[in-house]
């Protein structure tokens, strides 16, 4: 890891973004000699703080013992073959583009050889090695060079990899062990602008390239939102959204990627999918645009997609509300999507998962920390909320003043109904904001031998509590049966409701001290989670994807003559197999 | 057409619809000495009412005059050529399925070998003839009948089209004259049951050839409703909405159909194509679910789907607005898109629309008569209105009462900005039932010479006033390019809002006494209009499909490698051409 940074990416994030840990340089969790942990960096409403619970939090968790003092060594020198050089196709790209458009350095190639998933990629590219990196990385600057590419690719029979945030979490960006042919990762984030904005008709045509911090500051000179907010926001990308086939946070006023976007544009060696005229709606007869959200790579290179964009709400406004179970919250979320007022994003936290969002508090100044006792006071005493079984729910409501008026109302008073209390409008922003720092802390932890992963699933609403009841079983036997240290931390929100159900969202750690291939272990562990969330209702994922993580479970999801089907649809529009990523089905 | 009706479709349909005209054998508009036109029957608010202004209307619009006396003779004995059998599949048939099944009768044959689009269908099986008949007709009775069904056609080279409510306007229906195998209609409509309702998480499994209406009856039992009304509901079928890609009248709350549908069940010729689990929101990589809506019998049977369900509103209250003219009217659903508060349904009408809709009004009491004037007076000399210029819109409001009641104050307000004033509850109720009676409308003047289509199409709010304006423009050149005797009847209105966008209903009449081959100019201008509402910024259909009609705009549609696929996909999934009804991008 001595090179010099190349030339690479998009200007905002060059020298900016970790090569493989998650986020941004100037962001690092630090012990500090009392065990508190300390946030680096301005970035974040967390930056600069100090957290002193949240170490004894994650002992207590795991009931193990942290060790500060031993730190996991990461490989320096991180081991890579030598590319596989299809030298026919590098004399024709050279003679097509200049040298600043393709690297096959070591380092750029490591960064485009993996995703964010835990035990198949970040545990392997940190402590041990990726089995197959990518030979060539080529850095997209306009459609015609994703054109001109994948004619090249076609012509001397290479294999073209798609890449846009690299924060995929599904495998999707692992690369085959079996690809014997010149594997090049088309990195997409230089087509990063906003071709134009159609302020009247509420549209804007924008590259694929661009991020979602990049597409929100972009649209906020103008006044404007799309309204879609992952928890990658920052780093990942909109051809990366339509390809997972993404939700965003607040998906319940701006709805899901697929219906953000309205007309996507995909280079395929066939030729370019699109629709001609962007319209609202139209019955075309069968779209082949609905095939491409969940493409993960397999398809073609995403260029551009007109999405919808939105004025910036008038009000924005946070609350957090306190009810005196998991169970209680679920029953409140049910009806609540019942009663024609849905907060922009609602996010119920189960016990565990709260006293987590607890244990991130800064250290207290003395008023604070009287403050925080008082409450604390408050819930036990007076209201008589037991703290180890309560459950919160953050709220976000955005729209005119009295629209957002008239849904407080309408969500506090069933909030009585159910027995819950507001925890405050701080409470609910800092719990909405932590999201992006919180993902910084996986990473802090696997140096301590902690490591753990997110599951997300779809469930109906009749199945929540058994699918987490399962979760948190299986995860328990699973510990056990690899005689694994302490116990397995298990925490489970609700971040999305739909008329029939919800996605709920597990976060799962281990501490792995001592323990060989750990994440091997993780890996098998979390394969027999995914089999326990579907045998208890759940689905193989709300908005992660298939990628190869979970591609054993497609045939628990669609019909065999489904899997036919898109195989054909696949053998049709790439009969070479250019994008040979084989994620989902497509396996060789 | 002397044929004793043989028991066939549902029970609850049998012998109360029209062969081949629109609706209910009990409702038909007819004549009265003094000209004013009766509805008969029960069924409709506006049955047995007797419109005195309906004809002079009708005069005055198409500048003509109307011989009562004088009406268009239908073919009593309708051409129909011998069937094409093919004996050795109609051998595995009988052994197959009982003799209640199928049916070659020639009225049946007929009945099922159209849709109802005007000029390609309709004017061609009341008053000359259609070209091709189905050969057999086959009522689906069960999943299994489907597959073995599909399997015999496939051993025996036998041609497929499936059949729901016969409803369809974009001449999907219609049989392809090169077609020389024999060929079968699927009557699916003896699937007509909910298979299980799920109240806890608001979902049913529902038979694809139930009918909107008997879907209704039977959720409303339950204290349910599916939302989806399109204007076709008393006949259309759940699986000719997804094969047409539908909307109904209160998309706004529950959504358009590839909204409703969360699992559809296809039998197709290489297999069936459905989800295992239904499920809210699932990122599963490529869905060929999603191509299932707007497959127009081009690739296999739909037998059911899991629907979302609602319980039915607390309160549905209904509205009228008048706005001073077209124009504001539009400006005023552009600003109502945005404040968060979308009725069920809005849909506002232009001048010559509202007028239409004055016209149907029935003879009035002495009192109503004085109400009628002063209401008039009010419009005209209180708030300074001119009636020759005024636009309507009808308002369904739904939800709890104090939805309903905010929606209404939040709608009102910014009516008051606009202009606008309430028209009262009662012409908006009104307005949004006489949808069902107008149907009737088409095939009662066409006694009289006058023959007329609806076009409708989606477009960015900026193109409203522009394509409303190139409509109304070109059928006027049409309509002197051809020397037709008075004017073109065309009115429009929006039926439907999105957040970029609308869907415009246009209705043509022609009157046509004396001119030879009136269907074929009916159906040059058609063409002519959607050429013309493309160029001026609308698309190919919003709602109806594409069908035979529309099919030489695709290339305007999607591209040329999108079309490409979508043969590739039929070719791979249907290779002997089972389901050869040639819609869309298929025909032969």
């Amino acid at each position: 890891m001595t090179h010099k940074k190349s030339s690479n990416i998009t200007p905002n994030l060059e020298n900016t973004v970790y090569d493989h840990k998650w986020g941004f340089v100037d962001t690092k969790m630090v012990i500090q000699k009392d065990r508190s942990v300390q946030v680096t960096g301005e970035r974040y409403p967390i930056s600069g703080t100090e957290m002193p619970d949240l170490i004894p939090f994650v002992e207590e968790m795991l009931d193990i013992k942290i060790d500060v003092h031993e730190i996991k060594p990461e490989c320096v020198e991180k081991p890579a073959p030598e590319p596989i050089i299809n030298h026919e196709f590098c004399k024709a790209l050279e003679q097509a583009f200049p040298k600043s458009q393709y690297s096959t350095d070591k380092r750029e190639r490591l960064i485009h050889s993996h995703g964010q998933s835990t035990a198949d990629e970040l545990y392997k590219v940190l402590y041990s090695r990726l089995e197959r990196l990518v030979d060539m990385v080529f850095y997209c600057e306009t459609e015609q060079d994703a054109i001109t590419l994948i004619t090249l690719a076609q012509e001397h029979d290479v294999c073209l990899v798609p890449y846009g945030g690299g924060t995929s979490v599904s495998g999707a960006l692992k690369l085959p062990a079996n690809e014997k042919r010149m594997i090049v990762s088309v990195d997409m984030r230089r087509l990063n602008k906003i071709e134009w904005i159609d302020k009247g008709n509420f549209r804007a045509c924008v590259q694929a390239g661009i991020t979602g911090m990049e597409l929100e500051s972009l649209l906020a000179k103008e006044g404007f939102t799309s309204g879609h907010e992952p928890d990658s926001i920052e780093l990942s990308t909109l051809g990366g959204w339509i390809a997972t086939n993404a939700s965003g946070m607040k998906r319940n006023r701006y709805g899901n990627i697929e219906e953000i976007v309205e007309n996507v544009t995909m280079i395929t060696p066939q030729g370019i999918l699109q629709e001609v005229d962007t319209m609202p709606r139209v019955s075309m007869g069968m779209q082949p645009q609905r095939l491409l959200f969940g493409s993960e790579g397999n398809l073609g290179l995403i260029t551009k997609a007109v999405i919808k964009i939105h004025k910036q709400p008038e009000v924005t406004k946070y609350g957090s509300i306190v009810f005196p179970d998991f169970k209680t919250g679920c029953d409140f979320l049910y009806n609540l999507a019942q009663i024609g007022v849905l907060p922009a994003s609602i996010r119920l936290m189960d016990n565990i998962q709260f006293r987590f969002g607890a244990a991130l508090k800064p250290r207290p100044t003395l008023m604070a920390s009287m403050l925080n006792k008082l409450q604390k006071f408050f819930l036990k005493n007076i209201k008589g909320l037991d703290l180890h079984k309560i459950s919160v729910a953050t709220i976000v409501l955005e729209g005119t003043a009295e629209e957002v008026k008239y849904q407080q109302k309408q969500v506090m008073k069933l909030v009585k109904k159910y027995g819950g209390i507001s925890g405050g409008e701080g409470n609910g922003k800092r719990g909405y904001m932590l999201t992006y720092a919180i993902a910084y802390l996986r990473d802090f932890l696997s140096d301590y031998y902690v490591i753990g992963e997110t599951y997300e699933t779809t469930v109906p609403w009749s199945n929540i509590l058994d699918v987490c009841h399962a979760v948190s079983e299986k995860a328990l036997e699973k510990h056990r049966e690899y005689n694994l240290p302490g116990k397995p931390y298990v925490s489970a929100r609700v971040t999305q409701l739909y008329h029939t159900g919800v996605c709920i969202y597990f976060t799962h750690g281990l501490y792995t001290k001592g323990i060989e291939h750990p994440d091997e272990i993780l890996s098998q562990i979390e394969y027999s989670l995914r089999q326990t969330i579907m045998a208890a209702g759940g689905s193989i994922s709300h908005h992660h994807g298939v990628g190869k993580l979970r591609k054993d479970f497609m045939p628990q999801t669609i019909s065999p003559a489904s899997i036919e089907l898109l195989k054909k649809i696949k053998q049709a529009n790439d009969p070479q197999n250019i994008f040979g990523i084989q994620n989902n089905v497509f396996t060789e």
